[in-house]
């Protein structure tokens, strides 16, 4: 999963207080690429004139307004909560951001997601809470726990389009994999796999399937791809040989 | 490495103009734990007054303000500087931030390190620049690069805390290999590769280094690091049986 589905993922802000946040909301929104911006009962219905939201007009022109989180997230399959971790004991799952942006960039390769984010001063109510299948936190002190709203935003959406890969070399070295890369990998490593009797790793679906999911958890590199296929392919050469 | 020595980081400003701006930095830091603030030459003298930074009255006023980035980063033996992508060619490695917070974590568990961040209309400068080892860009579009100072010390700072482990699962499932556990892997493949004749990875210390390089790259969590053990001692006892 290279690049997170953009177009497919709403930020919801309740009843949000201060016109100025809701521009610094539009700009985070613009700097990662993502523009579906949707407000539900804005505390300023004129917010839109009020706001300095730099560079990031194109997001406050087209920001849609709502009268309640029913309507503002109809079309979306999953909703995620921004919320605290101190005050509630939650129905729903509750996740660090770093787990709960997996699940939503998951989601949003097949599916229109949004995610909610509360007043300043209140954050979400249980009322809006039971729109959502999960919570988010992000991971602050527990002593100092509340954030600004925009930069909880800023900080939620670069989760969504951080790769992991850029960590661990320079841009171009780090390209992963494409599919059929991994996929010639899953092939070969089926093959060794049972020509060398391994036991869980027979004809059975589920093995292939398990084989296929444990190559893609590797979450392998173009190059580390090309290694893990060569080194297969002078295992299988020597199995067959003998 | 699962937690960043916070204590050893400083955030340092140079040429602030807006003094909401100071605060809501100072907020993000007492969010994500970070508490040495840095000022050079900020635009309001009297920035102290003028701030709102909810809950982050320790960090505003523990702040120094300073004349120089000479002098507010002397005491830090690796300094890295927030800037854009676009309009200049450094002379120091750029890394985007992924890997610049592996970089600043990981000289963080020693010595101490800073990060610049400029001025809201002009960014840092070649004069503040020449300070830098490093050069960090958080991967915004380049259609809308800038982004509001606190919210891009907000990121950064997440950055250095986010815990990669917690997003493949909740908690304790998501444990990564001991060095133990790779260290059976490692040798067990090398076996293997050499039983089959891997030309690559021959006898000699160069092979065996890649292979070590090759294993701890699929950075595997516990569970499958045993998978792969499994794999391989099946592999292990075909090669040999025949």
């Amino acid at each position: 999963m290279n690049t997170v589905a953009k177009a497919g993922l709403a930020v919801v802000l309740v009843e949000t207080r201060n016109p100025l946040n809701i521009g610094a909301v539009a700009r985070a929104m613009s700097n990662f690429g993502f523009f579906e911006l949707r407000l539900v009962r804005p505390y300023e219905p004129s917010f839109r004139e009020a706001v300095s939201a730099v560079g990031a007009a194109p997001v406050m022109a087209a920001a849609r307004v709502f009268d309640s989180v029913a309507e503002a997230v109809a079309d979306c399959t999953f909703v995620a909560a921004a919320t605290g971790l101190s005050h509630r004991e939650p129905s729903q799952p509750a996740y660090r951001l770093e787990r709960a942006g997996r699940l939503l960039r998951r989601h949003l390769q097949s599916a229109r997601a949004a995610i909610l984010f509360g007043s300043e001063k209140h954050g979400l109510g249980n009322e809006h809470l039971q729109f959502a299948q999960m919570l988010l936190h992000i991971p602050t002190r527990a002593e100092h726990e509340s954030m600004n709203l925009a930069q909880a935003v800023a900080v939620t959406l670069y989760e969504l389009i951080r790769q992991p890969a850029m960590a661990r070399s320079s841009g171009a070295e780090a390209e992963r994999a494409g599919s059929a890369a991994l996929e010639r990998a899953t092939l070969l490593l089926e093959e060794v796999l049972q020509t060398a009797g391994h036991t869980d790793y027979g004809q059975e679906t589920a093995a292939t399937l398990k084989t296929h999911e444990f190559v893609r958890r590797l979450n392998l590199s173009a190059r580390d791809a090309a290694i893990l296929t060569g080194m297969l392919r002078q295992i299988r050469w020597k199995l067959k040989e003998s």
